[in-house]
């Protein structure tokens, strides 16, 4: 990290009311004050405390004014990086915005790289690095699902339990390795079935984490569910009445673009996202086996699988397709749920009881009508229990981010390592080795390993001012 | 105006790092107080100072945490509307800026309408009405010549010189209508002489205003400029070279759109709008007397004509075109241009020679080459000094607001009315009458005079938050 002051325009692009452009670094309010009048005569900002805001003029190199804005004072370490810093309410036009960030470089600002503000909130102590992760997600989080799980992570609830159970597992080796101190001696620091049940808790705990990822992943994108049907089953209808009564509850959110919502809808605070397996929704009559096939491919991505039956079709021929669907899919994890359509023209009862009587696997049936719209309740309560169901499992934290994802996978396999070499009794110097690579990768998620390109990877993502 | 705390995001849609909520009202502290939970223990805002910043959580009904953010309080009157009021810096997701919007409403706030912010600025008297309206043509800015002309309307230069003649004319219209309560006696308390004077003063002062709206409502539309010539005299290649050079400068500021700068370009901070004056662009090949016919009519509405004289046709039909414009609109007060291009192809001198002989008026002729950019600069200079030259006629205030225009036209009627009645020797209850009407144009101006339709017509054109 250099230690130049850096400038950045902290709110969306485009004209509104107000806008905020921020400065952070050591002399930031020293360099706020070179093209600042406040409105008191001869008051100066470096003069203020912290957390204060101050009425004035930004003016330009002729002492002409720019705007009259408000600055907020933070200093350190009480601010969102840690350093010196202000922020600048001006009044929200483009040309503003543009005049005060050109300002604060004439004066020896340097425009902000993306993320940079939260890489010094992680280089100054303020955030660890899976914190700092969940900032960009908590800006880019639009469902209450996926906010949840931002702001999860930001509390720090992963991080904390990562970092005690490297803690715990850092005095182990630290222990072993003072056993080699002593060479030739019989000394055991290191107590071994201590350190067993801390692998087993830390395996436990990492193989819970890697497996609430499919989860946690697919909250973060929206959950994947298949529509799967016979031509003419109805699914177009179903696609749109879902997402008709999605349109209108996502529009009353600004910013939400239509391109991102055109498949996604949020039932109940979750993002679901739904994939049609008709390949081309229009062409849906073309060749069926082939149509078909290709359906599967695509049920494979997907969590959760709505086969929907024609009440109005032969009744056994829908149950073969529904049978299909289970035989394949049945047993990979994915929920299945059967859904009877058309109930405004035919009587499901046939079908139930073929579904008893045919598909040995457990699964929920709905009837609905996908014209009327009867009935759909049900089906957003059955789509939302998948996640609440899977999310108990997993209780409060779910890895979402696969960068901590891989780091877990990779501790997985160390630990097993190091629980195999404490089985065979390998010498302490190798045993301590693979302890140490387990310390690795867990302290890569917290951050407390870390090297510049993984930082530099990780904060480009973000958006500038932030 | 009702009491309620009022609430809007202020940071325009979208996602950004950084967005603000305000809220605004009687009792806006207490309801914050409702849904904010302090990083200090049992804090609460009421019990702070204005003008100050506290860290803390946004909770929900069932105290689970919806963002981290910073609060700035603001105590009555030292706030934007004038009254207690905070806001709210949450991170910049649209889902948690509505989340907080929606728990503002739960807890009695409403949703301000568009300019509400300002509305209630103005009538807590924390800025005049004229002051107002440069708020919203502020934030609209989008070069430096309309930032500054709203900038001098939000510093009050023109309120304040209203207000002053206002004032002096009010207190000679209670002179006079004091003579009335004397009734039959013979007393002048008014002096009739220095009351003829001040009127003049008004009326000329009304003048130069209203004559300058054309520049100044040019300067915040861009002043219109038209570029006629013959076909293939080079006005393509001109508008592009022109535009090109624009996109560049325009592409750097955040937020503009390709559609508002299409014949939009910023010269030196001045925007100017290119008019093309032959209809269609691409079929300027068409019936010649039509077309040229047509662009005239064009001309009109413009401030500055270019007349493009192409150097490589014949010069006496080039410099005969040029003469039927000076003709036309030599005497108009609009600027004209001469522009000799295709100056990498052939020489100016026969052309400046029939120019300097044939044309009466004195113009300014430039030679340049569209083709190859060249001498653009004096193109450039030539422009910016059109609006230079006016400005100084006018001086620093500018009327550029439709609704001040027809205020001080009706400004002078009205005084050359009473100047008219006071040659005539009116009795004093007609020519106060008459004053009053003057007192009335020019307290809507300032909003000293006002009525709720006014108000709604002006604060509605407002965005939402401001």
């Amino acid at each position: 990290m250099d230690n130049a002051v850096i400038t950045a325009i902290a709110t969306p692009a485009g004209v509104g009311a107000i806008a905020i452009i921020r400065v952070s670094g050591k002399g930031a309010i020293e360099l706020v004050d070179k093209v600042f009048i406040s409105a008191k005569n001869g008051k100066t900002l470096v003069a203020q405390k912290g957390n204060t805001i101050h009425f004035g003029t930004i003016v330009d190199h002729n002492d002409s004014l720019i705007d009259e804005v408000l600055v907020s004072l933070f200093r350190a370490p009480h601010s969102y990086t840690g350093e010196d810093s202000a922020e600048i309410s001006c009044h929200g036009s483009s040309y503003i915005q543009q005049q005060i960030l050109q300002r604060f470089i004439e004066v020896g600002a340097r425009m902000a790289q993306p993320g940079e503000y939260t890489l010094r909130a992680f280089l100054n102590g303020k955030l660890d690095l899976s914190q700092a992760e969940a900032v960009a997600d908590l800006i880019a989080s639009d469902s209450e699902a996926n906010h949840r799980l931002a702001l999860n992570q930001l509390k720090g609830n992963l991080s904390n339990e990562i970092h005690q159970l490297r803690e715990k597992l850092l005095n182990f080796v630290s222990l072993l390795e003072l056993e080699l101190d002593f060479g030739e001696e019989d000394v055991e620091f290191a107590e071994r079935s201590l350190l067993r049940n801390l692998m087993l808790e830390i395996a436990a705990y990492a193989k819970s984490l890697t497996e609430s990822f499919s989860l946690g992943n697919a909250i973060k994108k929206g959950i994947p569910v298949a529509i799967a049907g016979k031509p003419n089953a109805g699914k177009s209808t179903l696609l749109n009445t879902l997402l008709k009564e999605e349109r209108a509850i996502v529009s009353e959110i600004a910013g939400t673009t239509r391109d991102s919502i055109e498949d996604l809808i949020v039932i109940n605070g979750i993002g679901f996202r739904l994939i049609d397996t008709a390949g081309i929704r229009e062409s849906q009559d073309t060749i069926e086996t082939m149509g078909i096939e290709r359906s599967f491919q695509k049920m494979e991505g997907a969590s959760v699988i709505i086969a929907l039956l024609d009440l109005t079709a032969n009744a056994q021929d829908e149950v073969d397709f529904l049978n299909e669907i289970v035989n394949r899919f049945g047993l990979n994890g994915k929920t299945i749920l059967a859904l009877l359509n058309k109930a405004d023209k035919a009587s499901s009862t046939i079908v139930e009881q073929l579904i008893a009587k045919q598909i040995k696997t457990a699964i929920q049936v709905i009837t609905i009508s996908a014209k009327d719209g009867s009935n759909l309740n049900e089906l957003h309560t059955a789509l939302t229990n998948v996640v609440m169901d899977t999310t108990k499992l997993h209780g409060d934290v779910l890895v979402s981010n696969a960068r901590h994802f891989e780091a877990l996978n990779q501790v997985k396999i160390g630990i097993e390592r190091a629980l195999a070499g404490l089985s065979n009794n390998l010498p302490n110097d190798l045993l301590s080795q693979d302890i140490r690579e387990v310390l690795h990768y867990l302290g890569t998620i917290t951050g407390e390993i870390t090297n510049d390109e993984v930082l530099g990877n990780i904060f480009s993502k973000f958006c500038i001012g932030k």
